[in-house]
């Protein structure tokens, strides 16, 4: 939410101290118009107009007993200022790291001082602010502190480039600056990044990472460490599914700063890694991003033994996908995740029911088991209905797909909870129509019916010219493929118009059962969404190293029996493809039959459509929806309208000073 | 700058009525949470918080004598609501307009109810806000009304689908219900595509364009035309250098609505032409945002017949790539553009000078133009020294390329007032180093000496790894290919790190010259950066119709005499492209001599460093910090700081509304 929302963001805060985290930090916070992220929402602290926004979140975590820390931050040249225009920073003269049409000059001795003055002024606001721990930022390859110590960015030769003592020079010049600044009413933590996991191209952890460790070991108050750069520090369960992953980089620090207390990430979510981690002397504390967003109150939940209630991070990057697009966060596992302000939502608490006594929910998928449950503990008596023979919907179907396990933990969280309550029956093979509705005599119904994938090769780029399909072509979709009906071995031509994850990931799930696997796409690069999670270098890197012929910027033209034909996005130009099967992954059927009929029906008191029934959309849509409409059912009709919530307005009262 | 910053925009669209434009209207504006644009910050009128931030707009316009209007707008699939999380409305079930996973559910009987309701209470809110002209909008393919229209989006059997009146029934309505909601007390405008230029695959102006404005032509008090979409409706000069390119289009408009007032818009700068379009009876009213954005006064300056002080706009929606990257408005001709408030600058008025009298500046580029130029408007005795022998610097060189013609202009427009000055001297083939200024005795000295392209084949791809060139090989760069510096006839390999715009220019020049040209980038497409001035397609479809062989997610490894060595980025396996010749396009290396040997003597009362020189950006760049510094020079040395300025910041009041 970051400076754009104070109040969402400090709500989401002190959300987290209540769930028992003993620090709460900020996200990184902007100290000074020369690392302006805009239009990303980030933290900002470059002057005392921004103390009021920062003082609600150290207020509102203070008021639940916790500390709270702040990431300052100078971005370098990987701020773009498009909001303030100013200068660039960097270590030497080079480009920005985006794209974009501008460069950053080599800060001279004048530029240094003034940065290290603005750090230090930014660190006084931080204090003023009422935070306790104050960060001095040296990773994710994102910061001017880290730029200093990497030599391909480092190519000064005064006393801040050259040896490793000179490019560590800024750094320890920040660190006793703001040590001096603050003094003892704060702690003053280093976030370093010890290795960029490029192996002898880059900062390894056996090598300079220790070394700077070794300098700089006495300044800090509390040592944080991690890798870079953020896709390998935020690693997604499909391409890492070991949590606790940095630990082989991070574990040698322990051991170089002897008492200084260290704290390290790795998507730590298993209580029993946790101890096994402080046992080993890796960490004194377990840091967590994602862990905190999946469930706020996993501190809590630790502490009461209540290990079984704990809703498990799926490693989507769901939440990173929100930051890359500058939205606020949302969650798949956590639907209440960046609504705590703005609709007064609790992850752990949901007001009673009303006068409805009962509640049917037709559908096992995501939004149906999060509806059901959400249900459940308001206290009405649940009814879930599901047509197959499995709970989980499409978090079950997909969860079997190469990479994808880890999703499984949406459904079992839900199923864990939904089978220990009295107030619940569940039923699987139990398909309804609308006159068994009505025989089930229950007035609340949920439809949650989910939705299929097309089978026409329509979708975003085919719809003004919709593709020819032989009648002999053979045809799958991703239901076939996750349903087991696979074609005879041969040559698959996969058309991506879906752009999202499910397309690159059904290629590899059809290398690895011995298909020959060509992937087209109307995109610029396969998969494009997973950009947006950090995920999409690995995809392609992944599908090229297993051979997948890929074919981007081609639209679908039509099918026949052996081959695709596609057009240039830019030319027109057609190709055909030799194929035996074409697997068209463009977008999906709602399924809303049942919907219709008892919408014409017309006799029930509730009749509510959710998750991809309503709208196909990722998973953590469908529980967000599914969520939605438990805390809507019996509301006060003031509230009822779904689209309405508390919002961050700009002040307009008018300001003199600069 | 839109909801997110309602000073800076109130500000924006006074200027714009100070400068004479009879009606300044406001940019789309959100009528409701399920069409949210997020991150994207355009104008909003989702409830009656809106209102005062609007209400901002309407008084600052009226209070220079203009009328205000709004856009009220639906983005259907085009809204994405990543803040509201609401669903998307389509005419049919559909995808996003984007590769994000989310789905339009078709609108239900109720669903167009609640919709003409909210249009109808955003149009009571926008008259509440004082607003004198309500637009009902159906262009750019971005808004619900025009995708009602369109039969490949409208595939309904009801009575708002199937034949054209049933297809603008909706418009229809949405134009008798905000008639019938602001009656008297606002005019209602109708915007609408006449023409989606895809020839028959589209709605023409021929066919069903005419057919919808001779059903409709009696609704609307005002009939604004245009095409669509938006990169036709916004064609640069690049790709569309006649002014006035609507006119094919829009012409029978007029013909049809007889007595109703019509305006269109089509890059409109040239008063004869205004006269010509008026005379012939295409419209009866000028419309203009790019040229209302270069030259905010164009109508006063039209007036009073100062014709040749026009700033015209060139056509490069560097305007565009502001709303395209979400944040405020810029302009390449008109620096003051989005600091009307934050800074307070007028496009047309300065702070005359203080007690210093003469100023010296170097280089005749965009950056030293503009300051010149402002500094003489404050009454200095200017000298502007030039080594080359022409002045306009990369604007001049710049301009000589193909499809670049129009950028001259912001050389022409400010050397044609200098030129007129009493008070400016300017030298060409004036090179000055250290003792030269010296001698000149002028204590108050500006450096824009620019920025050249590297040789060496580093940039932001290949800092870690900086290719290997042979001593044999034939390396050229942009400033050889613009000096007229041409290797000898054959294959040329272009290698684009800069992603921005010259490189795909370049590869345009050497095929006319009669070059083989292949084009290398780390980028997934050819001058990434052009997407956000809507010329990507453009480009890179231009150029395969050249016949230039394309590589995209390649990266210099090496080049020797007869071949250039590159790397997939995915997979790093490398291969060769043949040349004679490799034009390397990756960064700039700044032109900083002078600056460094004045600094070092360290005897002028003013040193300072702009354009190119102190941060190689865009030409708009460089003439906003030429201005900059200008606006600077003696200024309160508490506004010296040049990071700072007024700024939007969130009310933290509490509110309990949701």
């Amino acid at each position: 939410m970051g400076h754009v929302r104070p109040r969402a963001e400090a709500a989401n805060r002190a959300m987290k101290a209540e769930g028992g985290w003993a620090v709460v930090s900020t996200q990184e916070a902007e100290i000074h118009p020369t690392s302006d992220l805009s239009p990303f929402a980030e933290n900002r602290i470059w002057d005392a107009r921004d103390i009021p926004a920062l003082r609600l979140i150290t207020d509102a975590v203070h008021d639940k007993g916790s500390l709270a820390a702040i990431e300052l931050v100078h971005n370098g040249n990987h701020a773009q200022n498009l909001l303030t225009r100013g200068p660039i920073f960097a270590p030497s003269d080079m480009s920005l790291s985006y794209a974009l049409p501008k460069q950053a000059r080599a800060m001279d001795k004048s530029d240094i001082r003034d940065f290290r003055r603005w750090h230090r002024d930014a660190a006084l606001r931080a204090r003023d602010a009422g935070f306790d721990i104050i960060y001095v930022y040296a990773g994710h390859n994102m910061t001017l502190a880290q730029h200093f110590m990497l030599p391909h960015m480092n190519q000064r030769s005064d006393e801040y480039g050259g040896s490793l003592e000179n490019r560590v020079r800024l750094t320890r010049e920040l660190l006793e600056d703001t040590r001096e600044a603050v003094g003892d009413d704060c702690a003053v933590a280093f976030r370093f990044a010890v290795d960029e996991m490029l192996g002898a191209d880059g900062m390894q952890a056996a090598e300079e990472g220790r070394a700077v460790v070794e300098m700089l070991k006495d300044l800090p108050d509390l040592w944080d460490v991690n890798v870079c750069e953020w896709a390998n520090d935020s690693m997604t369960t499909r391409f890492q599914p070991q949590d606790g992953y940095q630990n082989d980089y991070i574990s040698f620090v322990k051991k170089v700063v002897g008492d200084k207390p260290v704290v390290g990430v790795g998507r730590l979510t298993s209580p029993d890694l946790m101890v096994s981690m402080v046992r080993k002397g890796i960490v004194d504390l377990i840091g967590a991003a994602r862990p905190s967003i999946a469930d706020p109150f996993l501190p809590k939940k630790i502490e009461e033994g209540r290990i079984d209630e704990i809703r498990e991070c799926i490693g989507c990057n769901i939440c990173v996908s929100a930051d890359t697009q500058g939205v606020p966060i949302r969650c798949t596992q956590n639907p209440t995740m960046g609504e705590e302000w703005r609709r007064g939502w609790h992850p752990e608490k949901i007001a009673p029911k009303g006068r409805e006594e009962a509640a049917l929910v037709v559908g096992g998928g995501p939004a149906g088991l999060e509806c059901a449950l959400q249900l459940a503990r308001r206290g009405y008596a649940v009814t879930l209905a599901e047509a197959g023979p499995e709970l989980g919907g499409r978090v079950t179907r997909e969860s079997a797909l190469p990479g994808l396990g880890a999703w499984k933990r949406v459904a079992d969280y839900r199923l864990n909870e939904l089978r220990q309550r009295g107030n619940v029956d569940l039923f699987t093979d139990s398909p309804l129509d609308a006159d068994a509705v009505a025989e089930l005599g229950i007035p609340n119904v949920f439809i949650a019916t989910g939705a299929k994938w097309r089978r026409d090769g329509i979708g975003r780029t085919t719809l003004r010219s919709p593709p020819r399909i032989a009648p002999d072509a053979s045809i799958y979709t991703p239901d076939d493929i996750m349903a087991g009906h696979l074609p005879p071995k041969g040559r698959i031509a996969i058309y991506d118009d879906d752009q999202i994850y499910i397309a690159g990931v059904l290629a590899e799930k059809l290398v690895q059962e011995g298909y020959e696997v060509s992937l087209i796409t109307p995109g610029l690069m396969v998969s494009t969404w997973t950009d947006l999670t950090l995920e999409q270098h690995r995809v392609q890197s992944r599908l090229i190293e297993m051979g997948v012929s890929l074919h981007v910027t081609r639209q679908l033209t039509a099918v026949d029996a052996g081959s695709m034909r596609v057009a240039c996005t830019y030319s027109g130009r057609e190709e055909d493809i030799p194929c035996d099967a074409a697997l068209l992954v463009t977008e999906r059927h709602r399924e809303t039959a049942l919907y219709e009929a008892l919408k014409a029906r017309g006799d029930l008191t509730t009749l509510d459509l959710i998750g991809d029934a309503a709208m196909p959309a990722l998973i953590a849509d469908a529980v967000y929806h599914g969520h939605l409409a438990a805390r809507s059912f019996e509301a006060d009709p003031a509230e009822v309208d779904r689209n309405l919530f508390r919002r961050e307005i700009t002040d307009l009262s008018e300001e003199t000073q600069p």
